[in-house]
């Protein structure tokens, strides 16, 4: 990460806004990369100064050319790197030199080759560092900012491609490829980028870094990027908090999601995939929406830039086919919004204006034969929904493609939308050129976006409804929610280096942070159990209690359901001939006599440290449930009671909370608390804790009890 | 369904092929239907005579025009009505009278309209069958066959498409303009249907009869279509046997997902959508490929028609990005396929031949540089993995655009992949013409397709390498498999109709057909209790026996584990007391004393009357898994012994049936034997069976007993 970026001064402004630029490697050449990037500059139409740098040349391409940067008459914002691997840490340092603020490096050859590759990468670093400058790159595909002809590249794919008037959305990519692309598709649908920042390896701008400068730049409305591995997840949580502060959302498509796409990650980047199941715990958590795909960065970029947002999720489709209808409904509640039975009284009004073959419900279907001869009846049911309260979202399916803006009834039609605070948009079957109404720009000139698509369009519906909760929960707070935080408790003596602690270990420190934990002791002899078991009332739970049998059943060192005296000896000599035979070398601290606790729901908690994110929570159910089912959620240390919450919301089982078969619900709110407690501990202790299992965690109607733990420390 | 049709003689041939049509409602108005249809068969070079019916006109668009279909002097094969649905009944009965052998009707007004429409739709089929008429709609777009310019609409989308070499695929549709849409997207993209058929309100013919005739058309290798709600489910599944048999694929995508979708979908056609559980398991046990969407139809399509299937599910992606590598590997994990690591011999050899910076890592990755410098080197990969017996199936995504047809590292390519029997295809990102490499021609007259898309190409081979597994599956074996049947039982006389049987009731009937049930007797007095728990031995369960208390547990019906004489008296008193205060007017056969069964894994078998399906059966695991995950499968009856085993493979949670923690795997040849033992019993008496619930059955390391039961009748 760039240290010496300090927002507050916009630090990255030198690069999205550079007064001057010069071209290291500019060349008279065609296709060389120096001259495909000097015309992209002049062809945008970039106002600044330009020096193309050149140790053998006089004038490239009309421009006075200059043999190296110290002979550049005045201080140079921006230097662009179009020179080998090999000339490139020499052009850095004279630019550093020189006073040049910020550098685009697009030569490979860096961390993607591998070990040499790296210590070059370093180097790079090393310069950006001590010369204050903010490098792109290397082996990335440049830099646009496409309001003041800054096109940072000599990618044709980018060079090429015509703007659209509208460009408030930035793009962050760590993929040159697949963001060209990307830029690409937006721009056939309609969406020119602010930004596009290609951040290549990362050497010192990382794709935070871009993030977080989108997030402070007043006229960028959406920052949006494809991510295969973020190095900086603290920066981007909080970079969250500020941008559903502002209403700015961050829309990200993370890659990586199977384990093979994960190994295609790490081989491609370098960087460190994490496990999926946390990204999606952490963009939960964080506000952060989660793109599926490229296009869905174009549909949810459309959708909140009509400066609306959904107030719900209840969704009528208004088509003039019935299958296209059934499609989205389907696509609809798939995604989680609700296609809500209109009243009678709506379906009434409705069916008023509407011939007899057309259908009031929803889908609400005007039919093709509606639709060719009679198109203004599609704003009949428009006239009824935007006075309906049980509807929050209207989708125009297939809408008719003959009218225009002189229209009548489409001015009327788009003074009802403006008007109204139903979220309202039209999708249309992709069909290449002939997908678009014919009225495509003066809808989406009055806000109402046209988005060709099937799933896309439905999906980032779905997604701005749960953004526009999160941006809800987060301003109808009376206070900003906090992550709960008590003392730090004094638990360092408990956790030796590098080892796993035996359950009373463990239990000892999860009782100082407040977890319940069974009444028990260590007993060294069998008179010391019998004292023990006597003490704590029958019946008793007997385990053996080493640091070295993390697995006790498997060596046959668990005794359930003890009754009595009697019970009590056999158990204990059971236990110490099994454990004797099954693991002689393991310390030994003594038999665990237990109180047993009653039957109640089974779940588990645990933590486990990720390279990427740090400490991460994990919730399930027990038992099977976690072995068989993988029913767990997870989010990232430390948490606030709201997400502790949702990880509950979170799994498929929540129903078994609530209490099945007659049993009572259970007490979701000590889980709360343990959640939170562990977040704490781990917090406390980040650098000397590596993973938690607290497993079983029996919770009752009321309190919990942990059954069972395990601490591994680093 | 259209009872006078024989397949055997190919009875739609009149419809497809024929000689002569008669056009009523011809017109020269422009854009009348009458017009727009007479035009389209010109323009598209319809062979065969025409004959324009039109009481007042004597030349249309230079044909000699009819007054009535009874002066045209020779016999017609086809009438196409595009007169108003008031005229259409004369028409009929006139063309029939007249020797007509087939019609397509696109008038609307029928069951679309509710009551009224439904009874002329009933007068139509009358007519139908009285002249043997194989009637197509009404209110449908009507029927192409564009190998001989039967272009029988007047649909502009559909007039006006150019067509494609290839004509191999025939499409059925019950949404017209859905219909229409998909037509035109799968030209975009390349492929023109053979057949397109629109059936509309499917008055006399059904979307089944068309599939049948497709299954039977030499010249049509797959049938395909959209479906909201199927009406000849049975004849759908003899089909499908059929198609597996000769390698002809049933694509079909079904609408109707969601409850929303299926609400529209009612209320669209009319017909009855059945649960999309049930069509999931219907096309699972039938090996009919279903189709997510319109696109999937197509790319699965342009897969097929290479005429080569995949040998397995092992996929190696060759990319020149990364990221795209990277998100196809995610798809293709997400949808069954393996990105399997490739060995080290393989990735050796791989590594000889490409730079360094590249990966020979899955996804193999040439690198943006290496597509524009190198392009050459994507052929380097393909070299080495034809010859790698652990990859099935080779996924080129961004192939190089510049490569043409004589590029001849592009000839030495495609020879590779026609000697290979390794399933290969090139992927490209939807950037509309931008999308196709300039081979792209030459590359799909070799057999190798280009399919544009992100997750439709992936998804579609996904569904090929299983179609695959059901196509060999089905001919591996040495006798195609039969539904196991014994002789039918007689349990009629235990079937009274349309009540709800008592457990007692209900385990008899299960016992009948080899079901082994608990051990118990019915009590009326103390006594007989005690006696029949003597019997069994301890512990017992008593429960009240009547068919006017299924459930229960809520009324205090049922003790368990009791121990000795006392206990069974005590609980006859309590069950007694229980029942006559919470249900005074149940009619009570007495308290059933039964074997208290030892713990085992409890599952459930269930079966429900589908009015698409008949009977359908139930498997799932039993107690919360049941009411809180809904873990369970569906599979119409009657059943195989595969479908038996392939429900139980289906579950989330079958690693519980393979023994966790510890347990020993359960009997799963005992619960195929129940699955098997249900489906005979419903299927001999589906008239009289209208739900079973076995629930829970509980199976052991061996064996497997039916603790409770539950018989509805009709």
């Amino acid at each position: 990460m760039m240290e010496h970026v300090q927002v507050e001064e916009l630090a990255l402004e030198s690069l999205s806004q550079p007064k001057s630029i010069a071209v290291f490697g500019a060349s008279e050449k065609p296709n060389r990369i120096g001259n495909l990037q000097l015309k992209a500059l002049l062809n945008a139409g970039y106002a600044g100064d330009i020096y193309p740098i050149n140790p053998s040349a006089d004038e490239i391409e009309g421009l006075t050319a200059y043999k190296s940067i110290t002979n550049v008459p005045v201080e140079v914002d921006l230097a662009i790197l179009c020179v080998n691997a090999n000339l490139v840490e020499q052009c850095l340092i004279e630019s550093g030199k020189s006073g040049v603020k910020s550098a685009i490096v697009f030569a490979s050859g860096y961390s993607e080759i591998g070990e040499e590759g790296e210590k070059a990468q370093a180097r790079l670093k090393e310069i950006a560092d001590e010369h204050n400058i903010n490098v792109v790159g290397p082996n990335c595909v440049g830099l646009l900012n496409t309001t003041n002809g800054l096109m940072g590249t000599f990618s044709p794919g980018l060079t090429d491609v015509p703007l659209h008037d509208k460009r408030e959305v930035g793009f962050v990519t760590q993929s040159g490829a697949f963001g060209v692309l990307t830029y690409i598709a937006a721009a056939q649908k309609g969406l020119t980028f602010k930004y596009f920042v290609s951040v290549g390896n990362e050497a010192d701008v990382q794709f935070s870094d871009v993030i977080e400068y989108m997030i402070y730049d007043p006229e960028t409305k959406i920052a949006s990027g494809y991510l295969e591995g973020e190095r900086s997840a603290e920066k981007l949580r909080d970079l969250s908090t500020k941008a559903l502060e502002i209403n700015k959302p961050i829309v990200i498509m993370k890659s990586g999601r199977s384990d093979a796409g994960s190994r295609a990650a790490a081989s491609h980047t370098g960087s460190l995939a994490g496990s999926d199941k946390i990204y999606d715990g952490f963009f939960k958590q964080t506000g952060i929406v989660r793109a599926d795909d490229y296009d869905d960065i174009i549909s949810f970029s459309k959708l909140f830039l009509t400066d609306k947002l959904p107030t719900g999720k209840n969704t009528v489709i208004v088509t003039s086919s019935g299958g296209r209808g059934i499609n989205e409904a389907d696509r609809c509640e798939s995604y989680g919004l609700k296609i809500h039975e209109l009243s009678d009284r709506v379906r009434t009004e409705i069916e008023k204006n509407i011939p007899e073959f057309a259908s009031a419900a929803n889908p609400v279907d005007l039919t093709a034969e509606a639709a060719i001869t009679q198109p203004e009846l599609f704003i009949e049911p428009l006239k009824v929904l935007v006075n309906d309260p049980d509807t929050d979202n209207i989708i125009f399916t297939e809408f008719p493609t003959q009218w225009d803006e002189n229209t009548p009834v489409l001015q009327e039609f788009v003074d009802l939308c403006k008007k109204s605070d139903k979220f309202i948009f039209v999708t249309t079957f992709p069909l290449g050129d002939m997908s678009y109404p014919k009225a495509t720009e003066y809808l989406e000139a009055n806000g109402i976006p046209v988005i060709v698509g099937d799933m896309n369009p439905i999906r980032s519906l779905a997604k701005l409804a749960d953004y526009a909760d999160s941006y809800r929960a987060h301003h109808n707070q009376p206070v900003i929610e906090e992550v709960p935080t008590t003392e730090k408790v004094n638990v360092h003596h408990l956790l030796p280096k590098d080892t796993t602690l035996s359950e009373s270990q463990s239990t000892a420190v999860l009782r100082e942070y407040g977890i319940q934990t069974t009444e028990h002791g260590i007993a060294t002899t069998v008179d010391e159990a019998v004292d023990i078991a006597n003490k704590i009332g029958y019946p008793v739970v007997m385990k053996i209690d080493s640091e070295d049998i993390p697995h006790k059943t498997d060596v046959g060192g668990l005794q359930l359901n003890i009754q009595d005296e009697a019970e009590v000896k056999a158990a204990y000599e059971t236990i110490s001939s099994n454990v004797a035979k099954n693991c002689a070398d393991a310390r030994i601290n003594g038999i665990s006599v237990q109180q047993m606790l009653p039957q109640g729901t089974e779940v588990i908690v645990g933590v486990t440290s990720d390279e990427t994110f740090g400490p991460v929570i994990m919730f399930g159910l027990g038992g099977v449930f976690v072995e068989v089912f993988k029913d767990v959620a997870f989010r990232v240390a430390p948490i606030t009671r709201s997400d502790a919450a949702s990880m509950m919301e979170e799994l498929k089982g929540l129903e078994l909370f609530h209490g099945v078969r007659g049993q009572a619900p259970v007490d979701k709110e000590a889980i709360i608390d343990v959640l939170l407690k562990v977040s704490q501990l781990v917090m406390d202790y980040k650098d000397e804790i590596q993973e938690i299992d607290i497993n079983p965690l029996i919770v009752y109607e009321e309190g919990i009890v942990a059954a069972d733990a395990l601490i591994v420390t680093k």
